[in-house]
């Protein structure tokens, strides 16, 4: 996707999410450069961090002058990983997500209860992370964390409705494939976006 | 870390383990030649995988000319992520290494008998990470997956002695900081092949 088009885009939506893939291709200074300029009111990394403090400081260190905020899975626990890593964040003015629920069909959310809910009750982040295709997780983890921003992946190619993981709570869709794969992803965006205002539109109508 | 450095160290141990922050700071190219010319047995990817199966492939691909082996969590699970990870580097003729119990102290091994255990056995992957800081959990998994090759980080600066995490039953250990922070890491190496060598004699001669 060209700058021009990246900017476009970048005036109808919240942000932008860049992951490994993207980094890879284009290095740090390349990522910078592609984001510089644009209007995104925040970029996040989705790395899905999952590793000891040690080695995710040092990941995220290298992005700090590039992104807003960083995903971590809960998964991996408090004491010597998500505690220095939620520090080291704090105090470099950086935001941090936790993975609540996934998308896709191997995850496993009969330990939210018992477990993910109480890691995140630890490190308490900015946001979370709940896939769109499990509405009833998105109402569960929107009713446990009132005032965490709820961001909601699995929208358009991976299954889920745009617009419906707003409906259920979420604060944010990400939407990934259905602009970077398309053939015209300007438009793609806008179409997403009338969709997304269509179906919350519906929902968040009172029913009389 | 010098490549001369690097070659002399190449001779001494198995293989060698590459993460996030060095792709980061080298690039893929720079990796590539890094790495090249060196006489390791393996080189292994240990970016922790942990994301839907799209992404895991796509973030692999890009390794494919560089790696031999992936590190990916089990904590995902299997339809729609390792199911997929599993099957395509299968076809790229490279292995598949899970996390079965991680190093430091948030980590918890609860989840382990009814939930990690039963990916790992899904995946079926070529070997599995073990932290060298829990020998209990070592045991257990030697005894649960007697045919795994067991890798096994936390030794040295994470506080498991050298050696300790073979006399457990795994298969190597992985020294991270222990080498590449010394000031003389050739040195450094040369002494922890010493202390192994010490500890497994010491632990695998029969006593009388």
């Amino acid at each position: 996707m060209d700058k021009n088009t990246l900017k476009e885009i970048g005036e109808l939506i919240y942000g932008v999410k860049i992951g490994t893939p993207l980094i890879y291709d284009l290095g740090l200074n390349g990522v910078k450069e592609l984001l510089s300029g644009l209007d995104f009111n925040e970029i996040i990394a989705d790395l899905k961090l999952a590793d000891i403090d040690n080695t995710m400081i040092l990941i995220a260190q290298k992005l700090t002058n590039i992104v807003d905020s960083y995903i971590a899975h809960s998964f991996i626990g408090f004491e010597g990983a998500l505690d220095r890593l939620k520090d080291y964040l704090d105090s470099n003015n950086k935001k941090l997500y936790l993975v609540a629920s996934m998308s896709h069909r191997g995850w496993n959310d009969s330990l939210y209860e018992e477990f993910i809910k109480v890691v995140i009750s630890k490190v308490n982040p900015y946001g979370l992370v709940v896939g769109a295709t499990r509405p009833e997780m998105i109402k569960k983890v929107r009713s446990d964390f009132k005032d965490k921003i709820i961001i909601s992946p699995g929208v358009g190619v991976q299954g889920a409705e745009i617009g419906s993981a707003i409906c259920n709570g979420a604060d944010y869709e990400i939407i990934g494939r259905t602009i970077y794969d398309s053939l015209d992803p300007l438009n793609s965006t806008k179409e997403v976006v009338k969709k997304q205002r269509e179906k919350v539109s519906e929902c968040k109508t009172p029913k009389t």
